[in-house]
């Protein structure tokens, strides 16, 4: 777990062998502000499931009566909110909000999701809850639009949808033990060099995020002897729903590999100018934080194909 | 013939039925200040054919000594130099210049090309000739730095060829007739949706040049019936040699199909967020500017393949 | 039209300007035995199109009540029944019947066909009236299954559907002018290869029928500098609704262009053995009797695709 | 490993322990009726790897002069000779030679083993030895006629490659222990459903031998939920070089997704008849026994790709 920034998690065992207020002390801050909710759960103890336990936390707010449930969600910070911008909140949910850049938002920025909470709150009565770890910024503010648009019913069991992941992503950081809820994805890719008919060793790999305003690159790579990156290009934590754009250097791959193509010859000897394909830019969307998205290319100096694959 | 700006063509009959006088008169501004080009190739009429011609024009300038050549060379302008720009050339070489944004140019781009032009002539002692109308911006500046590291003796015989590109060009929008130079080349795409197995219709394709400072587009089509664009993307002139981007709009073009893709639903019904695939590029450079570049999309929603077809 | 058999066509205008006797002897044999067909369509002359015409004439024939729809069906021989064996039927029917080589049945076939023909006659009480020219035989054999199943009013639709199809062949024979109905399919293929970046030339290419028990040779062909072959595979005639296979001669193709592929080195030089891909077989069926099948292969060494293209 | 026949494997580490008797002993059998193999490789112990041990005892083999390499290939039996035909040579070389079926000859394939066998010696003066369990019946028969085309030092070196690789293949079913000598390939597959944009699971897939006098199935799989088939194809034994087929039953697996195809209507509802892709084959041929060939398919109903992947 690359992310965890906690003790060194407890596990599930001990955690089923505690009494009922260790139990509720060992889990406080999964649900913000809510003890009721691991008191309630602790009745269904012993869990034989990490996943099991993340599932009766659940149940126990759901079982509410929808004023407290209402209430519930009520006790969850504004997005990018004053207190967050104060940083007088929560440490985790402040920590979360930080990864998306949602605390440097420029004042532009800041005025249009305070004025996004405020419509929110005015017509829903409770703040706007998200998971931010499962989203750009550009989705998150498209869920946020699509979001408005919904009943007051649906909307409320969304903000608990998202409540279970914030709170499953919370549990497996705290909690170790066998059938761990899935919260995590994975992006990874594929260079097959069908022109010699094997891998491609040594592609330059770029992935960016792409938003509204531009592209941010996240990482860079380089394929190994099997084509592949050496660590999946995101693992170990939710993908972010968006949409990104993976560009392979496939010119300088086929170069170095000293073909001599059309299209690359000296002045004089024959074509010159630029060869057909040189960065290949594939770009695509994640709508499923925790899928597996695999981006295979699949190249020869002429050609490519990419896919979903698995 | 798109770029045409001259008088009805001569029939290539008219022409081998003028005398020599009349001849010379007819080619007159195919070769810059230089008739005893077409004085000397008059010997060798009639020509079975446009091309037959335009051979025997280029044989008539390389058959002279070198220091004619050189001074036949010396006879053209240089490329975005002073006299394009206070428009005092000859009107056919400007002309065709302007096409590519050389009239255009900033105080500091014109002062690099004043440099450039001022190396090569101090290197070579002629001016640097090019045929404009096959180059992007950016390859003609790689063109200008790949000749600059030539013998003088190979640079002098690239020098020539640009002129024959140059002149053959003129020559189809001077003189019809059977067997013309190919001159012109074509860019052309085709949209294959193969998750309903059959052209894709009413998918709207921009066309970008890529250069190093940015993108420009340059159209924009959308496929008919038969996958295909009206007109190629490009056709009846040279494609210019440079790197390019093509812009498949298939997000808009599933949608409109009516397709309920995973990674679209609403919120609280299945996953929601971006599509697999929205927008495609396709990058891809062109070396040749008489070929034909067929650049096929073959699409899913999960999938895409291209390749240099034909 | 490849494959007429009748004295050069009449045009449309010709057959505009008869008289309605003239109209009906120009037309005998279209409908087998119903000349009144023919007398009841020419009150809508004269025609704009002859797809307008054959219209005219099948409406004329859906307008009759039941029972004579019946008799007109009725009036169509078995299906390689005995008349067809024997040779004493009107000769259009039997050649189109020999097409399919169902003058060439075993005994065992012909039983076969026997007992079908008896069973389809005693259920709905007409013959079993299918164009031939647009089915294999195990297509054939096939939809004389599918039909059984059907309701008695569904299956005389379908009678008379069949019917348009083969007097619309027999009318494109007949009759020429403008807007003929489409009779004809076109199986095409094209190979790239995508290792060279072009069209692959000189490829041999077998198609191939094939039916339950085996497959039949239909034609071989190889492709030109374009990497199509010089005519379409299959034009001017129905495809016959069946199961196809092609097959593509590529390691050939491949060990002419001089490739030294892994895997063909000579004994004690690396690798020995069989290439990756030497002949590709490309399995397809055909269900659209006058569609357009594009076939195409786009392959390298080491990898190959197709799709249904356009 | 599956067709170990032999007790529980030695250690490694107790081999290095055993002296040069012992050592001599546990490797008998390795190299038929040549103890001095063992014996020379013995002063080289002790072995850091299992490919450290064999590399020794070929190292020993090619040590010798010319004359005793050749007895030392002369001490192995015909391949398909009388001797294997009588069950009276050593058990090991026996038991190989039954994998391939050359026990089971007919009399008239018999005959042409004693042919090409006879002609073999009388050119060589030593027995053809192959690695059989590396190769197909006809892969078998091209390397013979193959390497008789070559000189006699270049054969004498193919057979001790040949002796090597079977060999190793006997070592590592007597020997357990680090750096075990590559002796084994993978074939698998992958069938990946771009028109859902997913694994295809429950495609049912043959695997063929394919040779000149037809096709014999060697295993049917069905794919899992990744699209993968639970085991390898093939896996823990060497790839017998040559040509193979795989056929993947799509049409029923697109069929089972619910798909309604054009093509796949009933009487009078459309277009009945075969769907476009139904079985589709892919010929490969295997060139490495100790390669991994991973042979995807990428596939919509339309439509399909496949590669040498990894």
């Amino acid at each position: 777990m690359s992310d965890a920034a906690f003790p060194a998690p407890l596990s599930l065992d001990t955690l089923n062998g505690l009494d009922r207020n260790g139990f509720v002390v060992a889990l406080d801050g999964v649900f913000e502000h809510a003890p009721w909710v691991a008191q309630a759960a602790f009745a269904r103890a012993p869990f034989a499931t990490v996943e099991a336990l993340h599932d009766a936390l659940m149940a126990a707010v759901r079982a509410r009566p929808e004023a407290e449930r209402v209430a519930f969600v009520a006790g969850h910070p504004d997005l990018a909110g004053k207190a967050a911008r104060a940083g007088a909140m929560a440490a985790d949910s402040i920590s979360e909000q930080v990864g998306l850049g949602l605390d440097r938002l420029s004042d532009d920025e800041y005025a249009r999701f305070e004025r996004l909470n405020g419509a929110y709150r005015a017509r829903f009565g409770f703040p706007f809850v998200i998971c931010v770890r499962r989203q750009t910024r550009d989705a998150l503010l498209d869920a946020f639009e699509a979001r408005m648009l919904q009943g007051r019913e649906a909307e409320l069991s969304t903000a608990l949808d998202e409540i279970g992941h914030i709170t499953a992503l919370r549990l497996v950081e705290r909690v170790s033990g066998p059938g761990l809820p899935k919260v995590h994805g994975r992006l990874s890719t594929h260079v097959l060099d069908t022109h010699k008919g094997g891998p491609a060793a040594g592609v330059r790999v770029e992935l960016f995020e792409v938003g509204i305003s531009g592209r941010a690159l996240l990482r860079t790579a380089t394929t190994n002897a099997d084509g592949r990156t050496d660590t999946p290009l995101i693992s170990n934590e939710p993908l972010r729903a968006g949409r990104y754009e993976l560009v392979f250097h496939i010119g300088a791959y086929f170069s170095a590999r000293g073909l001599e193509l059309p299209g690359q010859g000296l002045p004089g000897q024959g074509q010159r100018g630029p060869s057909f394909l040189d960065t290949v830019p594939i770009r695509f969307g994640i709508a499923e934080p925790e899928g597996h998205y695999h981006v295979p290319l699949v190249v020869t100096p002429w050609s490519y194909s990419t896919y979903r694959g698995s």
